[in-house]
């Protein structure tokens, strides 16, 4: 079976990426960052879904990145605001972020012979976000072409972005079709100590409107539903 | 004052970087990585360096590549080997460490707006290092120019690589023409406790023939001297 590395945080997106992994025959590596971020309940459940989903290993990388601040999501000064449409990048978009996992994802990979790296960028929802389009994707494959030992000696890494264009919507179909259990997995921006989704941040906007899309019944547990 | 983020081990060839970023009248922003590397001293010496060579900051990055082993440097399974001719990839190449942390500098840089990244990467002397050619280095600004919100607005990053084309010999002279103190630099892959060099790895070896070809007595403490 060939491997692959999983850039993998529990949530709806990395879930997904996942399942169509491991539905394309690789042996799955999930990784994933405790990087200061606010929501660090995710990494509980990345655990969880890791091993249900029979990811052949799961790394957390610590890396202290939220150290930068800036970011909403790693800087408890900035407050993460509810959804509004908007096309300016995020407070939530943390410099250099998707950089630095697939960097981390990169090394990893050649540590084990692995050649195939799996990352759950959103071109459509997250069209603000500058690391989350085709051109930043190729950017890395070329860099990765170029800065690996594996690449002297002939392997091509390949980034696998295989919800790049898809709907929210669209996603959760695909995963739905592959038996993910989305009730497992946290997108919120700020989950409560209970793991509770606020449902109205960018995050929660986004996964909401998709099970709706959908016509799926959204298993995500709110904090307003008390329960 | 323009500021930039100088990767900084506080080895010969990062100082030379920051001594040579300073001159250029840049504002310094010293950034060194905590990665498990067996030559944990270097941690040490930069945060001296740092201070006296007047760095506006000095941060130190935790990053647990090392868990990934697959290096000498960082795998306490596998010796650091003495220096021998070779063109192979030496087994103290850390797997796409450059590219991490080259990824981690631009999520530092970003975040304090600062467009110019310093990086002491030598294709003479470590010419089998893939991370460590011109290729590479275009190949990152290349993704620095897509993957970030200041390039959406405008900004360019620069990642300046001056040590690229230089022989150990010509770092040191360049060094030593703007005050850099050699003696407090340590570039050993195996440092003893008390931060004295072994003298006979691939570092060490590149070192002392630097100082050798410049004509300027060799600062460094080894072992054998029992100094």
């Amino acid at each position: 079976m060939k491997k692959a590395v999983i850039l993998f945080s529990g949530g709806l997106d990395s879930t997904t990426c996942l399942a169509l992994a491991k539905a394309e025959g690789f042996l799955c590596y999930a990784l994933s960052f405790d990087y200061s971020q606010r929501h660090a309940s995710e990494i509980h459940a990345a655990r969880l879904i890791a091993k249900k989903m029979g990811a052949k290993e799961h790394r957390v990388v610590k890396l202290d990145i939220g150290q930068f601040g800036a970011s909403a999501l790693t800087d408890q000064q900035i407050a993460v605001p509810t959804y509004t449409e908007s096309t300016d990048i995020p407070v939530t978009y943390v410099p250099g972020r998707n950089t630095v996992f697939l960097a981390v994802a990169l090394s990893f990979a050649e540590s084990i012979s692995a050649y195939d790296i799996f990352i759950g960028a959103n071109a459509v929802d997250y069209s603000q976000y500058p690391d989350c389009r085709p051109a930043f994707i190729n950017a890395f494959e070329a860099l990765a072409a170029v800065g690996t030992k594996a690449a002297t000696l002939g392997h091509s890494f390949k980034i696998h972005a295989p919800l790049l264009h898809l709907t929210k919507a669209e996603i959760i179909q695909k995963g739905m079709a592959l038996g993910v259990d989305y009730g497992l997995t946290v997108s919120c921006y700020q989950l409560d100590e209970t793991g509770a989704a606020c449902g109205h941040c960018d995050s929660c906007t986004f996964r909401k409107k998709g099970f709706k899309e959908a016509l799926i019944q959204d298993p995500t547990r709110y904090q307003s539903t008390k329960a």
